[in-house]
């Protein structure tokens, strides 16, 4: 038997909650010099000497003695083969769940759209997929063929022509499972690379890997110190802090089920967050009887513990509203909304990267197989952010077609404007379009 | 009589372009460390010391000497007192630009949406305004108008609750349009601040400056440094490079209208980039032509032609299909299709930021009132970025809401592949809503 969790208790009517609050989400996933100066100097490398670079960083960081890029690419049959290897549920599980991923995000496609205005000047949006897009995987513990489903499948949906991914193999481990997913959602190419050297091929470009315009995907501190200095000359998604979630109960679920769904969170890493609300002091007491009661269970009840003890609380509220309020102010990554009716809720949850509504639905679904991404904003970052998403693989034009008659009419309101702003080549250029 | 304009002439079917071509775009707008360490360190003292720090930097930057942050901040009725104090032809351009932007960008709003399964589950996708987004506007030479219409009105239509702008005002100089597009544009809160503290305090928050969800807005070197470094704590827009036109003639535009176009461009920054393509060597001799005979009425003609100098070219391309090929690799801002069809060129376009399509189409009509947005993504980043729009300004959350026996399918699944990951209680929260 071991020692007893230590989870934080907080009342949200307290008077000092909000300061208790402001400690609990605390994060700063800030990289400190030495990282940012080594990143600099991998990235200036790759820049410089392509491929060569590229080679010699992975015989230093993974292990590998390669003598050229060949050995560092796989093509789609070295998928097609990863597939046959993973045993037929697996492989099962893996199609159910592309398939379910690739349904939900073709309803996120969106079309053009233009109008015409009565003297015939044409305005609209013109949306097209990216040329290229690039996906990290990272190697070792963390190399989930789930991710690699949630990455890809939005490009392929957004129509990426070619969708570029790269997986480190530390001292020559394949994760077969991470193969398979590539194949199934479309991957093109693989390239056996990782860290700050993969990130810098993949904005740069190098002989052998094509620069790419937009990088998604998760990684450790090089990585993600990586990503943001390349940042502006490709896309990016998001830079990814602990995975969190916040569980809303009513009291009425089994407290096992929710004991489970905050462990779901906690056994990621010992950053991860688990935070339960409810406004029933004794479910609290329940849940934090089955958190004990479940942990030693755990495959990786280490790691859970961590996590609780510094990062986890159970909090007690008024009622659902000002749960919904608390969660508001959390903005998290994952919402359960674990009552009798979520409907009536819904609508007061302004922030959150995915909302799971009711007592049948777990994070860990979502995870998977429900459709939705997984990829969602960390951090409090759900006031501003969005799950990545088909629209992540596309982006917009707009299109303005003026007729004479309209041209007419708005280069004079161009030509006052401009003219107050002193920018006269702007004011003549609409000028020459005014009719006399 | 001047000096003839110096600009480079280019053939894309000579060997070399395309290094020529690379040559010609390469920018790369790095801070360096002087400028970062003085940015971080701007950001640390708003951080620690709030007002009080914005009060000592506005003082020190912008010469103001004042005692409160009350001095710093304007209120709605300070903003309709400078629409009284424009001049009502410049109060009606206004209004009309600010009218169909609005109606332009009405288009973009996008709907919630859901579908339900056979068997129950629901899932869908929820869309919410920002609570709060934060504008930066330049002061002196660089502040404009239309950008505040251009940023402020996509935030309202999104719903966003609040606006909150700031702008310096160095030596205590008002630039009443920019108000008055302010108050137009339903801009809630001014506070006369600049530079990078201004950046940290909406960032952060202060004791006087509300902390928002994104910081959009164009600025100095410090601006755009301080931007970066806050990125993730609050979202921000692009960071823009120098402003670029491209533009595509079959030869058949007057080449005076052509050249005041790339001069509308030049005339923005020595930075700024005009491109003239087009299969007729003649026309883009008479365009070089007109570039000499109109450079010297120009009231901004110094800039203009250290613009067109430094980093403008006429290139000869051998017909509109080739003229596509080379546009699409510069990715441009502004791309002009001055041609007698643009209709059949438009789907050969992948990647521009906004297309002006025929000959009555100048860019500057969509610089300030055709209706989509003038904030584009520059230097090439159109091969990923969008306009500037309502999406920026809302964000969206998955929605799942399983039924018993959709949760008892999908658990299933997902208890294969969170065991295929070692994450067993992810398996187990799953498994615990299977059927049994």
């Amino acid at each position: 038997m071991n020692a007893p969790l230590k989870i934080a208790r907080l009342d949200a009517s307290q008077s000092d909650f909000s300061q208790h609050l402001d400690t609990l989400l605390a994060w700063e996933g800030v990289s400190d010099k030495g990282v940012n100066q080594r990143v600099e100097e991998i990235i200036a490398a790759v820049r410089a000497r392509g491929d060569a670079a590229l080679i010699e960083y992975t015989a230093r960081f993974d292990g590998l003695d390669v003598s050229s890029m060949a050995d560092l690419t796989l093509d789609r049959a070295r998928l097609e083969l990863a597939l046959e290897r993973i045993t037929p549920e697996q492989r099962t599980a893996l199609e159910f769940a592309a398939e379910r991923i690739r349904v939900y995000h073709e309803h996120q496609v969106q079309p053009s759209w233009r109008y015409t205005e009565p003297d015939g000047t044409i305005l609209g949006q013109q949306i097209t997929p990216l040329d290229r897009a690039g996906l990290y995987v990272p190697g070792g513990k963390a190399s989930y063929p789930s991710s690699v489903l949630m990455n890809a499948i939005p490009a392929k949906v957004a129509g990426v022509r070619e969708v570029v991914m790269v997986v480190p193999t530390p001292r020559g481990e394949i994760n077969e499972l991470v193969l398979a997913a590539a194949c199934l959602a479309g991957v093109d190419r693989v390239f056996t690379l990782g860290g700050a050297q993969a990130v810098a091929a993949m904005a740069y470009g190098t002989e052998t890997v094509p620069r790419v315009d937009k990088i998604v995907g998760p990684g450790n501190i090089y990585v993600a110190t990586a990503k943001r200095s390349v940042f502006g000359q490709v896309g990016i998604d998001m830079i990814a802090g602990p995975s969190e979630i916040l569980v809303v109960c009513d009291g009425q679920t089994d407290p096992d089920w929710i004991a489970m769904d905050l462990f779901s969170q906690a056994e990621h890493d010992e950053d991860a967050q688990s935070i339960l609300l409810s406004p029933d002091a004794d479910f609290l007491d329940a849940v934090e009887a089955s958190l004990n009661r479940l942990l030693d269970g755990l495959e990786r009840a280490d790691i859970a513990r961590v996590s609780l003890e510094n990062r986890g609380a159970l909090i007690k509220v008024d009622n659902l509203e000002h749960a919904c309020e608390v969660s508001n102010r959390i903005a998290p990554e994952h919402l359960e909304l674990s009552v009798a009716d979520p409907e009536s809720l819904l609508s007061q949850i302004r922030h959150a990267g995915a909302i799971f509504m009711g007592r049948y639905t777990p994070e860990a679904v979502g995870d998977y197989c429900a459709g939705p991404n997984h990829v969602l904003p960390t951090s409090g970052t759900a006031r501003f952010s969005s799950p990545l998403g088909v629209y992540d693989f596309q982006k917009r034009s707009s299109v303005i077609f003026c007729s004479p008659e309209g041209a007419s009419e708005l280069g004079k309101t161009a030509s006052v404007l401009a003219r107050g702003e002193s920018l006269t080549a702007h004011a003549r250029s609409a000028e020459y379009r005014i009719k006399p």
